[in-house]
């Protein structure tokens, strides 16, 4: 059913953008929302990269300048933030870096849709969402129920190729299955566990990660199935360490820091 | 001495409200502070309930209107923030949907003191601070602390009582023994542990938690009783696995996703 | 090579200021960033503080009237906030409580550093920063890395003498060694972990618990020692448990809460 699966799916060429992330720690600024900034900067540590989170229009344009990506993530917008996001992203094209946009929550409200439309139409390098978030950026649905998922990520699925060629990059779904889309490939990763859901951000944490390996890596299909591989297969192997969603936040960084080749490439299920 | 003690205490009911929560996964929509929005976020997900952490005053009113609950928390307070908080605040009102009121370190300021003023006039479904926040609210003190109590809540109780009339809504103390009171009747947790002042915003998780409740039960009395011994004991019992406050802050969250009816019946003690 | 050193370090002398602030829990008023509010009002309440997080100008110079300690972090910067940190450090100065400056990242953009000078030219009682941002601070070095250091806290030693000299107070360099300096004296902590490098925001929880400590002991030098000394040698105590830095920012509060002043005595390397 899938148009054109994402072959071969070499495991040991995913691998080595890990090491190429921990042995670079490329500079990775976030725009990103209040709730997860903390997590999102742990997160972004642990893989190996170097965060920095700045948001302020007297400063973006400079700091995108200096960076190795950009993700801009809307969770806790208002008209201040948008205008930054704006400026950041318009220096990030013209810079050359790349920059992925989590929407996060679009669809809720017309003002949430107007925002997370405006900075797709400036043709991200990735666009991550949900299920629900990748429908309504690619205005085909938007039924607002805040930043989690009704609709499967299966659903979503031809929204997101429609998106990825009106935006000429690359649209992942996250869900009980992950999909990365150029528009033509589609890669399918059927890595995590339920439980990750019931910690907050972890979908922004992903869009972060996905921005470290964009910033070693020119082919951006590649660099997004390698990081949700990683993040996912981390995540799952955290979720057998942890009784509840507080250890879980908790063991999902030990993972991210200690994960090795070996284990990788035994649990990851990536088509 | 306590005018009308709140009876019958039954903890079966009261663990319906929690397996209602954690069925139901109502749509809690957040205005709060800084220091404490991933906590919030995840207390609410580690309950079942479906956080939401909206603040611009271009969408506030959109987001409360889809929406099972509000809560407002004015911890790290501005110009901006207040607008948002009233305007989300009326919608409620005017929706129909049940919202609480946190008034962080009220009293330590004049600033704060009008904010917390001016929402508490609007009569919020619930009111839940410490000793020295009721009491300020309540307009019977004001030293100024903080966000630490320098009053016992038994202290407060009277004040709270006479703000519930006023506000005709439900108003909560919370310390070493929690007080709950709609104005006559007074319910008393004494559950929690003292370990718990050692970490930020388990007051303002609290409060969250309380939102879920009235999202789901319309008599508010006794969905924040419900909401707060369950979380007091989730906390009394986390702190027996915690060496420290940092574990204690992921053993909450584990406890509040993993507590069962039985231990949850053994562990109350209301009255 | 080191001009004087710190001298008598009595580990005994630095301990009774650990207790002191545990006695006192004195009320430290931080004006600091996004990314790392929890984690540094929970190391405050670790090591017995009362944090508070309290930034609108509408009311930060009545919260320094009844604060004991002010600490100003520009990480999440933006001009109301700088604003903010000028009255707020303003008032500290005219009020006679100390505070205490962490210029994170400065030198990464021209924003930043004329944000970062200008506080610094208010002569904060202490100023904590890397290697990068001490040179930056000192006008001899802005090269822009963000918030990670790309010089080591030796090379900035002499810029930090500089500063100190200049602003007639403090200056920690904090690194792989950390030195504190009042232009004359330097005292040299060899506690810590590379480990905690990979954790956000344990300079900024270092700054914060600096400040506690300035709030209880008058000597500057001696306060600022004492509160590098106890925290390294938690972070290095915490890193023993720490599969990897999600546990270890976990561990940290834990040991923060629980240190001894035995196991302080013994693992503490100054001099």
């Amino acid at each position: 059913m899938l148009p054109n699966q994402f072959k071969p799916i070499d495991l040991k060429l995913l691998w080595t953008l890990v090491v190429r992330v921990r042995n670079r720690a490329p500079l990775v600024h976030n725009i990103t929302n209040f709730v997860v900034m903390n997590n999102t900067a742990n997160a972004l540590l642990a893989v190996g990269a170097s965060p920095a989170m700045i948001h302020s229009v007297d400063e973006v344009e400079d700091f995108v300048a200096i960076s190795q990506a950009l993700v801009i993530n809307i969770g806790t917008l208002d008209s201040v933030w948008i205008a930054a996001c704006k400026l950041a992203a318009i220096k990030a094209i013209n810079t050359g870096i790349p920059w992925i946009l989590d929407p996060v929550g679009t669809g809720a409200t017309p003002y949430r849709q107007t925002a997370a439309n405006s900075l797709a139409q400036l043709k991200p390098t990735v666009i991550r969402g949900n299920g629900s978030e990748i429908l309504s950026v690619a205005q085909q649905a938007g039924e607002g129920r805040g930043v989690d998922s009704l609709h499967s990520s299966e659903t979503a699925l031809n929204a997101a190729q429609h998106l990825a060629n009106l935006t000429k990059g690359i649209v992942a779904i996250t869900g009980a299955v992950d999909y990365v889309t150029d528009g033509t490939q589609v890669a399918e990763i059927h890595n995590g566990h339920p439980l990750m859901t019931r910690v907050t951000g972890l979908g922004c944490s992903a869009t972060a990660v996905i921005g470290a390996f964009l910033a070693i890596e020119p082919d951006a299909l590649t660099a997004t199935v390698a990081a949700l591989t990683f993040f996912s297969v981390a995540g799952e192997l955290a979720v057998e360490r942890s009784p509840g969603p507080g250890t879980l936040q908790v063991a999902l960084l030990d993972t991210l820091y200690t994960l090795d080749e070996e284990t990788f490439i035994r649990q990851a299920q990536v088509h």
